[in-house]
C-alpha cells in the first residue's frame, strides 16, 4: 500500500537552516522565548523569526522538557487526580477557573501571556486584554507543559496549523511524530491529529509529549471508532468520556461540531457536494438516524464543564463547510456559522476559550463576506479556516488554489490557517506533501502578515531584498524559508562556488544584470561627488561623459 | 554548467491529458476554433475547455500550418517585400491600416475576431467593439500566419503569458522550442522570448514558425547584443532595425521601455532593490549616460509607424517596476505608469494595439490601487502584470508567492499574468519549472474568472466536483489542470485499479468518508419515498428508524 518509511534523522533538521542557531530572548516573569537567529555578511546585522521546531528531542519515549510544569504548579489551582502514560494527570481543583480567560478577566498576567508578549514583540499587557475580550487564544491545556505557548487572533502574527494522523489505510505512530517534528521544523504553529485508524490514544500520547506547539483533535473520530464505525452508535456518554480521556492527556483544542443542527441538514440537499466535514457528516447521520437534536449541541454546557477544568480551547467546526465552488456561502453554510456564534457566547460564560473553524471551498469574490459574517455573529472570536480553495480545478496542487484564499482572508482577519497539501482530495500527504503545504502557508501567513503591516514581517522582507540586491547569495538564501531549496535551484545552472559572489545570476547573465547596473549607476553619480539627483538638476554634460568614460 | 537536455518525444504531449481529444467548434467566416474535449463517465457530457497546445508539429523544420494565410491574403491590404527564413515577409501597402484596431474602428470583422468570439463563447460584434475601444488586443502580426488568434482583455478570459529564451549561460535552440511546445500544451497562452546569449534571431525563427499562440519579445536585448552589450552605444538606427527585423518575422508583441524617462531615473534612487528590469535598467544607464531623454520615447511615433505596417502590438513596458515589497507603488513606477497613459493615447492615434505591463512585487493591500490607476491612466487598455509577488521571503516558491498576488490583480481586472516559476531569482526554468509556473498561473487565471463569474470557468470547476462527490476517480482525474499528476498521487496511496471505482479515498477510510455518508442520506431518504426535508417537517420517527435500519 506504501513505500517503506524511513526515519527522520538529526541530519535531517540540522540540515534545514544553515547559518541559524536557536536563541532565547527574555520576558516578562522571567520565560525564555526561543527565536531562530540567521547570521548575515557583510555586516549587516543578524535576523531573529519566529521558530515554531521546538527543543532538539533527544529522546521519543522521554518527551520534551516540561517547561510550563512550574508555572501551571505555581499558580496552585490544579490538582494531580492520577498518575498518566508518562506524567502526572492534572485538572482544575474544585470551582477554579484555570483556563487563560479566566485569569485574563480577572487581571492576572499568566507565564504564558508573558511567553506569547515576547514571542510576538507586544505589550504583555495587550496580550492579555485580547485573551480576556475573547479576541485571542492561548491554547494552552494544563496537562500539555512540553508546551511553547503562542497565541491565535487577528492583532497578533497569522499562524497556520499542520494536520497528521494515520487513517485505517497507513502509517504508524512513529511516522506520525515524525511529522509532527517536521511540520514544525519548516513552521507550524500548531497540528491537529486527525488519526481515524487503531492506536489513536497510544499515538497522540506520543505526540503530545514531543510537541512544542499546541495539539488539536477532533475528539468524535476517536468516539466512532469505539461504536465500530456506526455513526448511529454514537452516545453522549461515549464522547464525554472522550473528551474527559484527551484533555487528561493535555489536548490543547478540539473540534466540536456542535452547530450542525437537525434543521440545517436539509439545506445541503440540493448541494453538488453535499456534506464534506467528517464531523459534520457523522453527526448528520446521526441526527437524521435518531430524528434528534445534535447531541453535541444539547450538551454542549457540559461539553464547556469539562474543557474549562483543563484549559481546553474550542475550535467551534464548521461541519456543513461547502466542498466545492458551487456550494460556497449557501444557507446551510451561513446557518451554522450563526449557531458559531451562539456557541462562542455561552463557552465564554464557563471561561472557555474559543476559535471557530471556516471554509473550505470558496471563489475569491465571496471571501471577504465569510470573515465580515464571523466577526459579526461570533462577536470578533478568532477565525481558523481550511484554504480556502479558490477553484477545484487542480487537485495534486490545491496547496497553491487554497493559498491564494489564505492569503486573502487571512489578511483579511482570519487568525489561523490551516494547511492543504498537494495530495489533498487525492492520498495521505507523506513527508515531503507535508513539507509543501506548511512553505505554501507560511508564504500565505506572511503575505497577510504583511498586507497587515505587521513591522516584524517588513523587517524579513527588507532583509532579503537587501541581500539580493547586493549580490549576497549566501543570505539570501539563508532567509529564505527554505535554504536548502533555494541554494539548489541556484547551484543547477549555477554550481560554482565563485557564482555565489557573482554580481548576476543565470537569468540574465553576466552582462543584461539590471541590479548591477542599478548598483553602477549610484556608484558613478557616487564618485563624481554628485548625488544622480543633483546631477539631473544641473544638467552637467560633463558629469554624463564622466559616468560614460568610468562605466564601462 | 547544466544537466544534458533530452528532446520532449509525442509520447511527452500524448501522456499529457488522458481522456481528451483535439475537437474544432465553428465560428463565422468558416473559422474552425481548436478545443479540448475531456470524455467523461456515468452519462455526463464531455467537457469542452480552452486548448493552446496548438497542432502537433509534424516536422519542426517545416513548421505549423499557416492558418492565417488565406485571412492575411484575402484582405489584399498586405504585399510581400521579400522572402524570408522559410516564408515570404509581407507588410501594409502604402497607406493602408492592416491591425485589428484599424478593422474594428472601420467596423469590419476579421477572422481572427471570428475565432476569438467562438474561441470565448461571445458575440463576434463584442469582440470587435472591445477591440475598436481599445479595452482588448488580438495580437496578431501579419508575418505570424501559424497563429490560432486569441484576445487580451478584461471582459475576456484572464490569459497567461509563459517566458522562456536562452542566456548567456546555457540553453539550445531545440531547447527552447521544446519549452514553447511544452508551455502551451499546459495553458501558457502567450509566450515570451527573452532570449539574451547568441542565436537570437535564428531561436526566433524557428519559435515563430512553431508557435500557435502570440509570441512576444523585448527588442532592445537584441539590439544591446548589436552593440557588445554596452547600453551606452546603442542608437536609434539599431534599435529601429531590430523592431522591422523583428516584425518581419513575425513576432506579435514588443515590449517598449518608452516610459522611463530621464526623470524619473532618480526617483529610484532611496529604492531598496533600484531598477530591477533589464529593459529599464538599460534605458537608465542611456539616459544617463547621455544625459539625454530616452530615444524610445523621443522617437515613439517612428515606433508607431512601424509597429502599425505589421500589426504588432505594444506591450508597454514597466522599466521602473518595484522588485521589493518594500519599493512597491512608489513615486518612480506611478510616475512611468502615467507615461504608459500617455503613449498608450499615442499608439492609438496610430491603430496601433496596446496593452500595459505591470508589476511586480506588491504586498497585497497595495494591488487593487495598480489596477484602479492603470484603469484611469491608461484609458482601460489591458493590463499585463507580473505575478504580483506577495512577499519576498521563498525564493525557490516564488511561482506560489505571485499566484497569490496574480489571482487577485486577475479578479481586479488584470488581462494577461505573466508567470513566474519557482526559479525565478535563482536560475533559468527547466522543463519541469516551466509546467509548475504555468499550472499556477492556470490556476491563478482560472480563479479570477471564477471570481469574475465566467460561466465557462464555472462550469469546469462543476464538472470536477459533481464527478469527486460521485467517486468517478478517473473523471476528476482527468477534469484537472494535471491529470497525471492528479492519479499519481492517488496511487501513490491506494495504487490497486478497484480503488478508482471506491466509494473512499485514503484520507478518510472506507468507514469515514463524508461524501459517502452524504449519499447514504440522500439515497436512504430517496428510498423512503420522502425528501429529507418532508422527513423533518413531518418529524417522522418512523422514517428515522427506516433509515437507521437499512442505513448500515
Amino acid at each position: 500500500m506504501k513505500t517503506a518509511y524511513t526515519p527522520l534523522t538529526d541530519a535531517d533538521f540540522d540540515r534545514a537552516f544553515p547559518n541559524s542557531r536557536r536563541v532565547y530572548i527574555d520576558g516578562e516573569l522571567g520565560v525564555r522565548v526561543p527565536m531562530r537567529e540567521i547570521a548575515l555578511s557583510g555586516g549587516e546585522p543578524p535576523l531573529q523569526v519566529y521558530d515554531t521546531s521546538g527543543p532538539r528531542v533527544a529522546d521519543l519515549q522521554a518527551g520534551l522538557p516540561p517547561l510550563r510544569e512550574p508555572w501551571i504548579e505555581g499558580r496552585g489551582d490544579t490538582e494531580v487526580v492520577r498518575m498518566g502514560a508518562m506524567r502526572p494527570v492534572r485538572r482544575a481543583r474544585s470551582g477554579r477557573g484555570v483556563t487563560q480567560l479566566a485569569y485574563a478577566r480577572r487581571g492576572e498576567i499568566t507565564h504564558e501571556m508573558a511567553f506569547v508578549a515576547a514571542r510576538e514583540g507586544l505589550p504583555v499587557e495587550f496580550v492579555r486584554s485580547e485573551v480576556a475580550r475573547g479576541r485571542a487564544i492561548i491554547p494552552s491545556n494544563i496537562n500539555h507543559p512540553e508546551l511553547e505557548p503562542m497565541i491565535i487572533g487577528r492583532n497578533f502574527l497569522v499562524k497556520i496549523n499542520a494536520n497528521i494522523g494515520n487513517s485505517a489505510i497507513g502509517s504508524s505512530i512513529s511516522e506520525e511524530v515524525d511529522k509532527l517534528r517536521w511540520a514544525t521544523l519548516w513552521g507550524a504553529d500548531t497540528v491537529m491529529d486527525l488519526s481515524t485508524g487503531r492506536d489513536i490514544p497510544q499515538t497522540r500520547e506520543w505526540i503530545l509529549r514531543n510537541s512544542p506547539v499546541p495539539i488539536g483533535t477532533v475528539p468524535i473520530y476517536e468516539a466512532l471508532e469505539k461504536v465500530g464505525g456506526i455513526p448511529e452508535e454514537l452516545t453522549w456518554e461515549i464522547y464525554r468520556d472522550t473528551l474527559i480521556e484527551q484533555a487528561e492527556q493535555g489536548v490543547d483544542y478540539f473540534t466540536v461540531h456542535a452547530g450542525v443542527l437537525l434543521r440545517y441538514i436539509p439545506l445541503t440537499s440540493r448541494r453538488v457536494t453535499g456534506i464534506v466535514s467528517r464531523g459534520g457528516s457523522i453527526m448528520a447521520k446521526w441526527c437524521l438516524a435518531h430524528h434528534q437534536e445534535n447531541f453535541l449541541y444539547t450538551h454542549f454546557r457540559e461539553i464547556c464543564e469539562i474543557m474549562r477544568a483543563y484549559d481546553v480551547a474550542f475550535s467551534l467546526g464548521d461541519g456543513l463547510r461547502p466542498g466545492s465552488i458551487a456550494d460556497a456561502n449557501d444557507e446551510a453554510q451561513f446557518a451554522e456559522l450563526r449557531t458559531q456564534g451562539e456557541l462562542t457566547r455561552i463557552a465564554w460564560e464557563y471561561d472557555v476559550q474559543v476559535m471557530n473553524e471556516g471554509p473550505g471551498h470558496v471563489p475569491m469574490h465571496l471571501i471577504r463576506e465569510n470573515m465580515d459574517r464571523q466577526l459579526e455573529w461570533c462577536d470578533e472570536a478568532p477565525f481558523y479556516t481550511l484554504g480556502p480553495l479558490t477553484t477545484d480545478i487542480a487537485p495534486g496542487y490545491d496547496h497553491i488554489t487554497s493559498a491564494i484564499g489564505a492569503a486573502m482572508i487571512g489578511w483579511y482577519g482570519t487568525a489561523m490557517l490551516c494547511y492543504v497539501t498537494p495530495k489533498e482530495h487525492l492520498g495521505l500527504p507523506n513527508r515531503e506533501d507535508v513539507k509543501a503545504g506548511v512553505i505554501a502557508y507560511k508564504i500565505a501567513a506572511h503575505a497577510a502578515d504583511l498586507a497587515k503591516g505587521h513591522p516584524r514581517a517588513q523587517a524579513w522582507d527588507d532583509a532579503i531584498s537587501k541581500a539580493r540586491f547586493e549580490f549576497r547569495w549566501e543570505d539570501q538564501f539563508n532567509l529564505s524559508l527554505d535554504p536548502v531549496t533555494a541554494r539548489a535551484f541556484h547551484d543547477e545552472t549555477l554550481p560554482a562556488g565563485g557564482a555565489k559572489l557573482a554580481h548576476f545570476c543565470s537569468m540574465c547573465g553576466p552582462k543584461f544584470c539590471s541590479m548591477e547596473i542599478t548598483q553602477q549607476i549610484r556608484e558613478i553619480a557616487a564618485a563624481s561627488g554628485v548625488s544622480v539627483e543633483e546631477a539631473r538638476r544641473r544638467g552637467l554634460s560633463q558629469k554624463a561623459e564622466e559616468f560614460r568614460t568610468t562605466s564601462r
